[in-house]
């Protein structure tokens, strides 16, 4: 250990400070195994925001990068280690308190999504947001990445449930922003901003979120498809006039990878696949799914069938969300999260296929296709260096096209480093000019997650 | 005409620049009627986002100070005009376009909110945020605001609509942020630092709005109080298990004065008054104002009305609207916008009383319940020096009030002129130095809006 950080370590409680490089080298990369990920000198594994503070500050005074880290379940290497840098881990950050009264969770930032979900349930609330990873990401990675996930197509992403949250700043100084009050216009939306900054601008050491009561049991429909088209026509079909809880597309072949794992009986023939489930009250989620029905007959749906049980709903939800890990299984992946205007949808999935044709590599492609964004998934053999480069050369085409489109390369997973390179095609100077003043304002030495979102 | 002006006027069209004193005075103030607004040099009406950026050029070019302006409804000295400045109204940019495809809405700063509703209605589609001022605020004004309104406490506020904007920087750059996708995580959450940043950071000239499906016709609830405390619990009750589309409450000075304008037949000798509404699919809206009513029951309302004729429910709703305009023929007003955790919503209501009683003042109370969020009204009469000196102290000691209970100087109508000196009592000097850090990045000569938010 250096001299400088035995000084660190002398600042934190014992064990915080993780200099082992075999425990190290765990937290160099996240779910996107980003190859060039950096080796970091340490982990700081705080159990407080004064530990935060403390790791922040010394940093600061040596010009040391700092690269904050939830649960590393990110898909755009946002968490990747710098070389010579400290990776600022809040998975020992747990602790959560909910106000039934307010309808709020005060919330360390390490504590799991489904660990919120489930301290709310318990007093018959809800957190909506619920990335399909929803079991092994953390709260804190959530606001920094602005998580969606399915609900969101009716209730929303993270960014809508954030009241509040305390942050570390740059130097070290830990501000509160917001609180539990449900409407608060008092001076700039700095909650706002800190959401979706990556760890850029600050280390998130707590968050105020909103909840609302338990909505009723779901109903669900699953139609199949010839076409992706007829598929894409009725997801237009159905936004056009009602408000899904939940609205997901899977392409032949994520059927195939997900029937090939879970064996759920899903129609691998099937070109398409919808599903889409109710939360209204009483009858009426029977009502709208039977108008979903429609509307997905009505678009030449091959199949269609619906059930009001829950259990049989969670199953084909669990099946769509195990479709990143059924394709991983398959090779290695670069994970794509571009979204369009909902009518450019049936173009980009068009788009997409064109683009694996033309670098002769797979793509399977899942949506949250209810606000208008794909994951496609390109799959590669790392050990294969022509479909490796064929892969990265499809990665970019994608985010090109949904530029073109007039879209985003980004829907939900965040820029990371995986995707700096394309941000400025997206944004233009002029706004990648506004990011980094404030990006300057904020972090003068750039030292909070270089090479995340900026270069 | 200065020198000066002239050159201004010349790369304007013509009739844009206004110098003509008698219009000029009628942009000096808001409907808060701030006794210290200056007097400008003129009135830019621009047409175009390019007469925006002729005119904010200009400005930075001889730092003349810019206060961007909508339809002058704001309550708290916003767009108080500033002396030797240019007053930026946006009044004339009032083009729509409704996409039912992809459920949004491209509309320039000027068009009222009613009006992006009924251009929404057209096509099936709703823009909920509903300030009660929708018929007479611009929809710019609303995104640099951030406004609330009544159906808020379950739809979500402006920023929860706002999907990207064209905003003119301090320098006259326009830059495009966000845009017609749901979702979009690409880069830094711009667009929700715009929103509710009241003129302070750039010209707003384009919005993009996120539109829903029309929801269901309402069903309402009416209910009396002998006492604040047992409407406050009732309140409780409701959100506790419960989203009502609507959740207000009326004091009884407040019910007195809309009963001396309207005549509706409201209970003149309840304390207080609940009204609240659900919009469920079908059966579920019954069922859901019955329970609001077993709820009110339990707290010992006094009366209780419900009603499934959305005509009725609506008289109900303009009552609840109209208490601004009924109270204002009082006398002078000072309009308080303090909101508070939930469960403080008795003690906040409870203290103004206290205050008034104190500062020998009346009070009207009327809440946006559901969210916390509370409008204090303080009736003076101007021509009464001491009268307008503890309406004054009542101004202040009402926001002293909500800070100590954790609340916010300012729920939804935004900090202005007039709340800017209590901004650092509830912010604390790390965030107003944060906040300045961001306004210096941004605007560094200080010309955007100056005096507002921050001195
Ligand atoms: C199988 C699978 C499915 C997924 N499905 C979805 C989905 O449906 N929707 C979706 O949005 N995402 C999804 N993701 C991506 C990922 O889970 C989310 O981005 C999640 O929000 C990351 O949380 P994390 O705790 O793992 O963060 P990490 O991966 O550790 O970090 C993510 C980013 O946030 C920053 N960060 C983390 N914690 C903090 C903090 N406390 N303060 C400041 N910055 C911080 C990091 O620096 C990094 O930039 C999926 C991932 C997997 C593996
Ligand atoms: C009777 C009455 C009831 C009201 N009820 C509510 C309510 O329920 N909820 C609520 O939130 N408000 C309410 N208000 C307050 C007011 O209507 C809102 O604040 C509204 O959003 C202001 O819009 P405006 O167009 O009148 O803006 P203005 O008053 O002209 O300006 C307000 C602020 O926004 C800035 N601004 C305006 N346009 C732009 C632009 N294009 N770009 C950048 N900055 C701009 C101004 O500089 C100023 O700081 C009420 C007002 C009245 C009179």
């Amino acid at each position: 250990m250096t001299a400088d950080l035995t000084a660190l370590a002398a600042e934190l409680p014992d064990g915080v400070l993780v200099t082992d490089p075999d425990i190290v080298a765990g937290y160099r990369q996240d779910w996107a195994a980003d190859p060039d990920a950096g080796t970091p000198l340490a982990v700081v594994r705080a159990t407080s925001t004064e530990d935060v503070q403390a790791a922040v500050r010394w940093a600061a005074g040596h010009r040391v990068p700092v690269v904050p880290r939830g649960a590393g379940s990110g898909l755009s290497g946002g968490s990747s280690a710098v070389d010579g840098g400290i990776v600022l881990s809040t998975e020992r950050m747990r602790a959560i308190a909910v106000d039934p009264v307010t309808r709020t969770a005060v919330v360390q930032p390490g504590l799991l999504n489904v660990e919120v979900k489930q301290a709310a349930a318990e007093h018959g609330l809800w957190y909506p947001p619920d990335p399909s990873s929803f079991e092994i990401c953390s709260i804190g990675g959530n606001a920094a990445t602005n998580a969606g996930g399915l609900c969101c197509v009716k209730y929303g992403v993270t960014t809508d449930y954030v009241l509040g949250m305390q942050v570390v700043l740059a130097d070290g100084t830990a501000v509160r922003l917001g609180g539990p009050r449900l409407k608060d216009v008092a001076g700039l939306s700095l909650t706002k901003l800190f959401v979706g900054s990556e760890g850029t601008l600050g280390v998130i050491t707590e968050l105020t979120l909103k909840l609302i009561p338990a909505q009723p049991p779901r109903s669900t429909m699953v139609a199949s498809f010839a076409t992706v088209d007829a598929a894409a026509e009725a997801v237009l079909a159905i936004t056009r006039t009602l408000r899904p809880a939940m609205l997901e597309f899977m392409d032949q072949a994520s059927i195939g990878a997900v029937e090939d794992s879970l064996r759920m009986g899903l129609d691998r023939s099937a070109r398409a696949l919808l599903l889409a489930q109710s939360d209204a009250p009483g009858a009426a989620a029977q009502e709208e799914v039977a108008a979903m029905v429609a509307a997905c007959e009505s678009c030449s749906a091959t199949e269609v069938f619906s059930t009001d049980d829950p259990a049989e709903g969670e199953a084909f939800t669990a099946a769509r969300r195990a479709v990143f890990p059924a394709v991983q299984a398959l090779g290695s992946l670069l994970l794509e999260d571009v979204g369009v205007p909902m009518q450019a949808l049936p173009t980009l999935i068009a788009g997409v296929e064109a683009i694996a044709a033309a670098c002769g590599v797979r793509i399977c492609v899942v949506a949250h296709a209810g606000d208008g964004n794909t994951h496609p998934l390109i799959v590669f053999d790392p050990d294969d260096a022509d479909e490796t480069v064929r892969a990265q050369r499809a990665f970019g085409e994608v985010m090109d096209l949904a530029i073109r489109l007039g879209g985003t390369i980004t829907g939900e997973h965040g820029v990371g480093r995986l995707k700096r390179d394309w941000l400025p095609n997206q944004l233009g100077p002029d706004v990648m000019d506004l990011t980094r003043r404030i990006k300057n304002a904020l972090d003068p030495d750039g030292i909070l997650n270089p090479g995340a979102i900026l270069t």
